[in-house]
């Protein structure tokens, strides 16, 4: 059986004020076209359909259109999860109904799990949705009475999956989460705070394959689990990313075949380094419609210099100067993450003082600070 | 064939502080079965299934769950329309894919009207959907160059239809608007500014049956066009009106007969008048559940009379003085809709002062409201 698996299309989004849902309708036309060309059997989302619980109405319309292409005219099954970006309630509207028509829509995580049962000449693949669930929700689903974790939330699902089915039948999972080891950028919005969101490979050893929705950079955790990434490039991170979607091929025995088909943007999002001089003269293979970030070598001043690349680039969304005197010398460059609050306030000091803190005043500041460190602790 | 005709849910609606989606779900289970026993072979509802553009979540579930019960479990086929309080694109989700599950549902205008045919042993009965659509939107649908009212909209829909089709086949419309001579309740928001949402009944004259949405009360206009009113009371004005749908039988040579099945809410909205010692002490058959509003007749103060109040009847939405010195010597009372300007100016005057105007000056202020009226028209 053949099928694509893709995620996180973040249908709505608004990117740096700009309204992505005509560059998104161009991707699905894609999609929609490597469906065709790649004689698909099954088509796999697996979460962050929308880029928000409420999305503006042309995204449910471009969505709408999509699935009743795909389900509807070249009737191809199409199983889709939510993930934490998407609003399960209102993804999972009629969709008891439309599963009589191609559409497997599932919003909400529940106790006894689904499964979309599809044939080949080789036999049934049981493919098992698990959408997206705060842990919260896992803990009244399965009545846990201590706190509960991603990982033991995928736990409970697979103790509760029926094991006495056929050996021999191939299983494929979907799932929103985040699964130690993936690289993460800077679009996904964390699950929860700290580590507590991730779920180990290993739980889903039984499947032959594992379609991951939720990190945007498409990956390999291993040879069964995979992330196919976003439809786009979603964050100024993601620059140099390349978007695909995945073509997976699982034969008689169980193995798989990945294949990555690449996604070409209507608009790119490219990084542009030089001086403003160079930038506006330079000849330009890309597309002046691209989304741009510039980065300016000048080291002096310069009058405008965005209102004046937006008549090279109107869709320039960002600009910075790196190596400008402004930039070379200020204590608020590259760094200054990785400064404790000690370093910080010496530096502040200096800057607008003109002189070091003095040597009998070290152990008072240091003493605030670490107060300060513990009451917000 | 005998179909149910209703209209007006507002899902979603907040009553006076309170989220009505609890009750309106016991309304929902109440037509599901009437659906059963009055063997429903077809199911119109005629537009203002949400209250709002975008509806809470627990209002896209509850619809979800009884379009899956009545369009998926009992096989009934749904013709569901947009009204003026629906999103269309919303609506419009996927309905291509589910009118091949029973479920018809038409969100948007367009110009060239789509129909749903149905057979009974007779032959077929067309319904033809005219969701609800801002004038604007039928100009840009029908190329129109001069200013478009609903009126000249349903016209251009009405020569749009095809003529042709057998002249003894049965044909009931489906719409969502104000027909000339209905009764308007609070509730229903207004299509337009005055009278520019009329349409004439004589526009549906070659329908056997028009199944009318936007009016809360249930009235017939003429034998053939008929609102069936909202499920649930939606404002005081409406607290004695009886709710219900409509069930319609359409025989062979297409007459109609319509019969009232009245719908009994899990809280009413009652009206109680008295003066509040009668109200906490007499007895009362209705359920102490009820949204109730309280005009009380007394003369004198009362100490907290809304709290005391609240412990008869936890859900009081409303507390008016009907009888009290106050409401008696109030110039702010009933009737200062109808007095003009200058009157209520003259009033005003004399609560404030205590003596009347001036003869003097009352060309001076006359004057002077007279040229506040004219720079704001």
């Amino acid at each position: 059986m053949r099928f694509l698996h893709t995620a996180d299309w973040h249908l709505g989004r608004i990117f740096h004020g700009m309204h992505l849902t005509g560059d998104q309708s161009y991707i699905l036309e894609t999609i929609e076209e490597i469906i065709k060309d790649e004689a698909i059997e099954a088509y796999i989302i697996a979460g962050d359909i929308y880029d928000r619980a409420v999305p503006p109405p042309e995204a449910v319309e471009l969505l709408g259109q999509h699935l009743e292409i795909v389900a509807g005219d070249l009737k191809i099954p199409v199983i889709m999860i939510a993930g934490n970006h998407d609003s399960a309630e209102r993804l999972n509207f009629c969709s008891g109904i439309m599963r009589n028509s191609n559409l497997f829509i599932y919003g909400n995580p529940v106790a006894k799990i689904q499964e979309v049962i599809l044939e080949d000449k080789h036999g049934p693949v049981r493919f098992f949705p698990f959408p997206y669930g705060d842990p919260e929700r896992f803990r009244e689903l399965y009545e846990v009475s201590e706190s509960i974790t991603h990982e033991s939330a995928y736990r409970l699902m697979m103790e509760s999956l029926n094991p006495l089915f056929p050996k021999k039948c191939r299983e494929v999972a979907i799932t929103h989460a985040f699964i130690s080891g993936g690289q993460s950028s800077d679009s996904e919005r964390p699950l929860v705070i700290g580590s507590a969101g991730n779920v180990s490979a290993d739980l889903f050893n039984r499947f032959n394959y594992t379609a991951l929705g939720h990190l945007h950079s498409p990956q390999s955790i291993n040879s069964t689990l995979r992330y196919s990434g976003s439809i786009m490039k979603y964050s100024i991170a993601e620059a140099n990313h390349s978007k695909s979607v995945s073509v997976v091929e699982i034969n008689d025995t169980g193995d798989v075949k990945i294949t990555e088909i690449p996604l070409r943007p209507k608009k790119d999002l490219r990084i542009i380094t030089g001086s403003f001089k160079e930038i506006m003269e330079r000849s330009d293979s890309g597309s002046r419609e691209d989304y741009v970030v510039v980065r300016l070598t000048d080291v002096l001043g310069l009058y405008e210099p965005m209102n004046r690349l937006r008549e090279r680039y109107p869709n320039i969304i960002h600009l910075e100067r790196v190596n400008s005197s402004v930039a070379q010398n200020s204590v608020f460059s590259a760094g200054r993450e990785k400064k404790d609050d000690l370093e910080l306030f010496l530096q502040f000091y200096k800057v607008v003082t003109e002189r070091d803190v003095a040597p009998a005043a070290m152990d008072v500041i240091s003493d605030a600070i670490k107060s300060v460190v513990e009451a917000e602790a």
